[in-house]
């Protein structure tokens, strides 16, 4: 992939100052389109050779366009928030907003093509690591996002040259570093590292464009150029119609399902209720308070029909738990900071540190559920956030974040009682709304989607668990000791 | 202030269940009634005796009232982002929207009081921190907040017996760890320090609310009736009418003021600009590179006339720096999560970390200057900012962080020059809105409260520097000078 970028490529002094000025207007004014679109956002990736001309390039676009819409990162050694989450969770946090442009020095390249040049990870690592950086640009293109991602290449014979003459002029010589000189001594290794990198994440959506770095009229006009271009492309793309999918989960013709085969009946009765409640109270504070727990960290998604019973749930667990450990996340509508990222980032920002607890109060599966049923989003949508939501949790499992999901189920009849009774409890009936009785007018619906979601994201490492519900102890019980189930199994692996 | 938390207060089972439903009817009424609004965000904090019913209480509350507008947080060990900041940061960053309560277990009292206690700190440790809080709680209160300070009590004997009684019952024992009767030990000390605290604390707009904790139907009833009573009183309140403010800044009588005494004549020239730029280029880049620079960060302010210059400063300024250590925050209209909290949080927000740099163009200065002049907020409000902003910086200076702000001085005629030149270059007018003419129009209004700003917050620790900025060139090495001899100051602290 690097050859064409060590053939000498120049551009005359006169020639770039002739085309500046037309490149300038052009990617001002795409800024300016973008700006006031707020469609989409711009995300461009500069990575290559030290000293081909990536700061340059940056300082040079901020200078083009309107710096006050760019936002420009950097990513160094991660913190301990960062370190203790999946590795990506930095990256979600600096995504920029619909209509801004992010330029991002080093990414999610940087870490597996240094682990895999230093020889800490083997070839199978950076495959996975490869795999799973194409499903999240994908993710990331399907939400809309313009990936643009540049690489800056100078030759072997090149680098050593241009980090010489920087070093040779007094003025510039604190442009380079030991750690340039250390790095130059990979220079083989790393350029075939990431040369099999770019080849296997230059995918149609998101292609690498390989620049090379020596002369800067030649490397400022072209990556100008790209960016433009691709930025012109991109805006005059018209919205996306929705694409029918050919093919949609369909109800079992037996339409028995993995909702009504529970057994609705299962009751504690109120003394060993009392009883269980403290035991497994008492085991789960244990359980987070093991040496062992102090590595890993709980997600628990709460999910159910209306009234079933989820915020008592989560109250007997956080009853149990010390407030520095847990947050409880109760899922509305995004804010406006919200909305300007893809779906999943929402979720992503609340992601728990080591040692600590998320719970969500209903969570990323209202994008299969309430989204689907209410048509907030397309088909096409829901469809794929059945793999993007299985791609998530498996960054989570593989992390050492012990997942749990539970649905709590009630029968059409429980529901009915429990509504009225809320109505009837002057303290209860903030808990119904006009919303709770439309809901279950749409109940076959909501089953229909809850068998799927089920089906499609019910997984080895997150399965879900579903709760017979009509009676709120039993219900209570088995919430807790599957977590704490969970959380030991964990330990064993 | 705890003799009358120990009288043995207690409530009857009978008239507990006689009262609760009333009062969560009312919690949650007034809970929806502030949701609704939106006004005001409520802090609760609760601190106490272990032992005395924090978390329970906390717990009914949430299952009081609706839990999914309620956050609760825990402060356990800050993490390094949080260590990093100033200690303040870690509470901004927790701060509840408005419309929402926000449940504080810890809060800005625990390490005060625990470093008092364990003798880490003197007495005029102390001191300064109550001071500091009062600062902050006031600066909560005048924003709007309500603030409910509750501390829940035990005398010596009763904490005793609670912890035995926990630990003697299999279920509960988990409750009662280690780390409990280690702190029971320092009880006396506690007692004393906590009691000097809240004493210096209890103002009249955020008192501290003292609950005997050993019966719980009393101290349950208690905190429940105390935070109603709190809620209905502050929703009753009619919206404040501004207040006059008596005294405002007059403009000196002769007219002479910082700005029009500047020389705007001073010129560098092409040659002496280029080799000055690359001097101070590379001075700023090693200095940032220094060890001692690892136990520090810099936050420089750029403010100025429009069109003096401030982008094409702060670019000289990143075009030095690697990218992974600095952040250019564009200040424009605050998002909606933003608008939602005290007016500093959205700068809190951006602070760096120890050895990085926050550059923001315009800053919290947009309070005394645009909201002044534009009247988007009231006398009373910039009138308190200057104070605020004081704090806010000295909180900075005081953790080490350097703070450099910057006004970029341009005359009138030379701004026009400069319109007119915007407007005739293609690339450049978009740099150039009728928001830009129609402030030149009110250029005697900003001058005004230029020079009050210079007045009210050029402090010793944090001064201003203005820069006359007829010749961009001069004015560029001039801040790059003026950062480099502040970090360089900062060392021989």
């Amino acid at each position: 992939m690097f050859e064409s970028a060590e053939v000498g490529h120049q551009i005359s002094r006169e020639e770039y100052k002739t085309r500046v000025p037309a490149l300038r207007e052009g990617l001002l004014a795409a800024q300016y389109q973008l700006l006031e679109s707020a469609k989409f956002p711009v995300i461009l990736i500069v990575g290559g050779v030290d000293g081909a001309g990536k700061g340059e390039t940056v300082n040079l676009f901020n200078e083009w366009m309107d710096p006050r819409h760019i936002q420009t990162h950097g990513f160094g050694n991660p913190t301990d928030e960062e370190r203790q989450r999946p590795p990506m969770w930095r990256f979600w946090r600096a995504l920029p907003p619909k209509g801004r442009i992010g330029m991002l020095f080093g990414s999610w390249y940087t870490q597996p093509v240094v682990d895999r040049v230093c020889g800490n990870t083997s070839r199978s690592d950076l495959i996975a690591s490869i795999e799973e950086i194409r499903d999240f640009e994908q993710m990331l293109v399907t939400e809309g996002a313009l990936v643009v991602k540049l690489w800056f290449h100078l030759s072997k014979k090149a680098q050593r040259q241009r980090l010489k003459d920087l070093e040779s002029d007094p003025k510039t010589r604190w442009r380079v570093t030991e750690t340039d000189w250390e790095r130059f001594k990979n220079y083989d290794k790393f350029r075939k590292v990431s040369e099999y990198t770019l080849r296997e994440t230059s995918t149609d959506s998101a292609p690498w464009m390989v620049i090379e770095g020596n002369d800067p009229y030649y490397r400022y006009l072209t990556a100008g150029t790209i960016l433009l271009n691709a930025l012109t492309r991109r805006l005059a793309q018209p919205p996306k119609a929705p694409t029918p999918i050919s093919l949609l989960p369909m109800p079992a013709l037996d339409s028995r399902n993995v909702l009504n085969t529970l057994d609705y009946t299962q009751k504690l009765g109120r003394k060993v209720y009392e009883e269980q409640l403290e035991i497994w109270q008492g085991r789960l504070n244990l359980l987070l308070r093991d040496k062992r727990f102090a590595s890993r960290s709980l997600v628990a998604v709460f999910e159910g029909q209306d009234a079933a019973g989820k915020g008592g749930s989560i109250r007997r667990i956080t009853a149990a738990l010390d407030a520095r450990r847990y947050k409880v996340i109760p899922v509305a509508a995004p804010t406006d900071e919200e909305r300007a990222k893809p779906w999943l980032w929402r979720f992503w920002r609340h992601l728990p540190m080591k040692g600590q607890v998320t719970l969500y109060d209903r969570s990323w599966y209202g994008r299969v559920l309430v989204e689907r049923v209410e048509k907030f989003a397309t088909e096409a949508d829901w469809m794929r956030a059945y793999q993007e939501i299985n791609n998530f949790e498996e960054q989570l499992v593989r992390n050492d974040i012990v997942v749990v999901k539970f649905w709590l189920a009630i029968t059409k009849d429980e529901q009915l009682k429990r509504f009225r009774e809320r109505e009837e409890v002057s303290f209860k009936n903030h808990k119904i709304t006009p919303d709770d009785w439309r809901n279950r007018r749409k109940w076959k619906a909501y089953e229909t989607a809850v068998c799927d979601m089920v089906a499609h994201t019910s997984t080895e490492n997150s399965p879900w668990t579903l709760v017979p519900s009509n009676d709120v102890e039993h219900a209570r019980i088995v919430v807790l000791r599957t977590i704490c189930e969970a959380i030991e199994a964990s330990f064993n692996r």
